[in-house]
């Protein structure tokens, strides 16, 4: 173990000039508030004691070999755009970004996948992919994450329901160990039973055990026909009850969201936006893809006749891209509707069984109003996981809403577990989560934890505090 | 680390039957052969000191506490059809079966999946989901392998091509460590990113880690159409090239399989089982799943006018059940022909990237000739997943068919890894690829695989001597 941390001296500042450039290295007071902390600033505000923009592998192994000798934390940041104080330096030390590593090598046709340094966007890999008539289907809001970013939390999203997650598309990873050691993490193979599954326990581990510098994903042939119906409910119950109707039918949906009423009038109220739907108490937006247009008109009639069989008050089919845009528009712009709409947020992102959707929504409810607080719950219905959103109101104060916000997530994660759900579905553990974790997974899994994460960062210079945390 | 491992005594013999049952423990030379080894007994055959059946997760948790305590090795066996060497007791002490662990409780539809003990059988667990609408993909030759098995080696098979590997379709994992703890990596939800992802490093992992007591598994709507092409060519390499232009169709194919006319010729000459179609070098067989007749129906048409353009010399379609079995079970009945053709038999179960896989055939034929041995590869095509089988001539001695064959695959495996592929692409590492993986992976990786395997098992316990050896 490696407490206390080495504080930086200019002596390590000129080493990190010296194995990458001096105009890419800022120090101290040089380096923008935007580094200490992500989306969600609630999670914590870290200033790094270096910051450095790395060009490639052979710097980042340079940097870490001299990190690991000298004692100095390092966390490897992306866009910045996560959701669980992730990407901060909680212990300061140094911020090494990748943003400046974003090549896109040309589409691989004959493998079905393209290759990416980790500061690459998401938004630019999927236009990358649809140029050549392929689909990167992983699809987060956030469109200008980092793919590097996105695997290191196995980022989900709107399309998880058919595609699955980040994970499910990444064939191999090139990484660099805490020591500097430079590996590959399977190859652009298919699949790998080669020793043990490195890959799948890098995917998601949030930068606490190697940092990632070149990542290859599979791609599927784009399809050809979309649509996206809107189905309004007159209760949330009968909304969460279509979903394992939907599941059951014989065409996999791609997506199966759900918002309350009072969510789309969070939106319009706000940024003028609006379903084509206005009626019921809860809806749920599916969409189909289908590589032939009687496929997907099959689809959506199936879905349409179970909805409106099953509670449906209306059924909207979004059939052009126009439409289907505006659609998911609103979708997207839930989070930006509530930040205009409260002072603060707190976010819980369990998932729990599709089963159980109803439930815990419910339960959700009563919880944040026994705690005074505002409460907007939506999400992936397909998935059964739902963005619990705690809003905080102008009349709280700051006590009020930490005592009320630590309260209720307390309750929230119990009632997840309780439900036979998990602390968190896609946003991942970060700072955030920290001091529910151990209550959530036990001391026997906390200790697996620690025992793998010093497996690979023995030093524990790698993101130190995040996901996992041995200061305490 | 923990050598040389505690010899039983009589006194653990009576500990292990006072946390089970006497008659379900064998000690010595009650203990039959069929135990000593898998189905690959070129890979080692290992007496256990004690065989024990187990009936739940509990007396495994009293098994292993007390194998920990005493310093015992323990490697937990399923049904025994492995092909790596995997579930034997290379350093003696317990044989922890598994299989009267099988229980299959009722499909969950709401959640659409299916919960069953370790020792189910994969076709049994295919069977309930069938009668409930629901089908559960994997789909490995070997329908008798217990679900276990399948699950701690990540078990691939033909349908991998469209609905993926073993690891795709599992939500959760509940196990026994070395220690004796029981912990439940995940539950029954769609994604999971709370704390690291032990679940999918469990999975593939050969028994080194943990060993299972229940598994919850994805299903999926059964497709209600299916149909099976065979497209023979003229050429091994029009063959292959024809693989990418399949995939490159807008429906994914369930399984895309190659055969080569020898091979054919085998399976008729051994088990009088042979295809509809004669002509060619080699051909492929590719399934197509479909919801409705239609889109079926257009996906064969793709396909066979794509085969008829690009080489094809016929298109054989398999659009009854019975005639999909048929050509299905010409396929299966490889490993069997080659066993009746050949002394033994040696495998090697490499994963190329799908566009090296003519490149990959030819070079290998050319090096088992060199080392004058035959060789049949054959296999998973759309996966990039080639068995080549090295099959022993009546006049080989064992010295001229282990020095060959040792030559052999350290040649295949470096033609391999040149071609940017894997060592194994579904069969797993076991004992018998174990003087392999070194000089596959490197050495910094091995290092990092044996800090992984002790922060499960410190005392390295659990199936030593598997996936990676402590004692060279």
């Amino acid at each position: 173990m490696a407490f206390p941390y080495k504080k930086m001296t200019p002596a390590d500042w000129e080493y990190i000039r010296s194995v990458t450039a001096p105009e890419r290295v800022l120090v101290g007071a040089e380096i923008p508030e935007t580094y200490f902390h992500d989306e969600m600033p609630e999670y914590g505000s870290f200033p790094p004691e270096l910051y450095v923009e790395v060009l490639n592998k052979e710097e980042i192994s340079a940097i870490m070999a001299y990190a690991y000798r000298e004692n100095i934390p390092v966390t490897c940041r992306g866009a910045g755009t996560g959701l669980a104080g992730g990407a901060t330096c909680k212990y300061g030390g140094i911020m090494l970004s990748v943003m400046r590593m974003n090549k896109i090598e040309p589409v691989d046709h004959k493998n079905q996948t393209i290759t990416a340094e980790p500061g690459a966007l998401l938004q630019d890999i999927q236009a990358a992919a649809a140029a050549e008539g392929l689909l990167y289907p992983p699809d987060p809001g956030e469109k200008t994450a980092s793919i590097g970013g996105n695997v290191s939390t196995n980022a989900g999203g709107m399309k998880a329901v058919r595609y699955g997650l980040t994970r499910d598309f990444v064939r191999c990873v090139e990484a660099v160990l805490p020591d500097g050691s430079i590996l590959d993490f399977s190859s652009n193979v298919v699949k790998n039973t080669t020793g043990y599954d490195i890959k799948d326990l890098v995917i998601g581990s949030e930068g606490t055990l190697c940092i990632l510098t070149k990542v290859t994903l599979k791609l599927i042939p784009q399809p050809a026909h979309s649509a996206t119906l809107v189905i309004p409910f007159a209760s949330l119950e009968a909304c969460a009850d279509m979903v394992p109707r939907v599941l059951a039918l014989p065409f996999v949906p791609t997506a199966i969201e759900f918002l309350e009423q009072e969510l789309l009038e969070i939106v319009e109220r706000t940024l003028e936006k609006s379903l084509p739907v206005k009626e019921g108490a809860a809806l749920l937006i599916v969409m189909y893809d289908a590589a032939t247009r009687e496929e997907l008109d099959q689809a959506v009639h199936l879905a349409a006749t179970a909805a409106l069989e099953n509670g449906g008050l209306d059924c909207y089919v979004a059939d052009t891209p126009e439409r289907a845009a505006a659609v998911w528009s609103v979708r997207g712009s839930i989070l930006e509707a509530m930040k205009l709409d409260s002072v603060s947020q707190e976010e819980c992102d369990v998932v729990v069984p599709r089963s159980e959707i109803a439930q815990y929504v419910k339960q959700a409810k009563h919880i944040a109003q026994r705690h005074g607080l505002r409460v907007e719950p939506c999400g992936h219905c397909g998935d059964g996981n739902i963005h619990t959103e705690l809003l905080r109101g102008p009349e709280q104060s700051d006590e009020e809403w930490h005592t009320a916000t630590r309260a209720a997530l307390t309750e929230l994660y119990a009632l997840a577990k309780a439900l036979g759900g998990q602390m968190s579905g896609e946003h991942g553990t970060g700072n955030g989560r920290l001091n529910y974790l151990k209550e959530f997974v036990g001391d026997r899994m906390i200790r697996l934890y620690k025992a793998v994460k010093l497996a690979f960062d023995d030093k524990l210079i790698l993101n130190p505090g995040k996901l996992i945390e041995f200061n305490d």
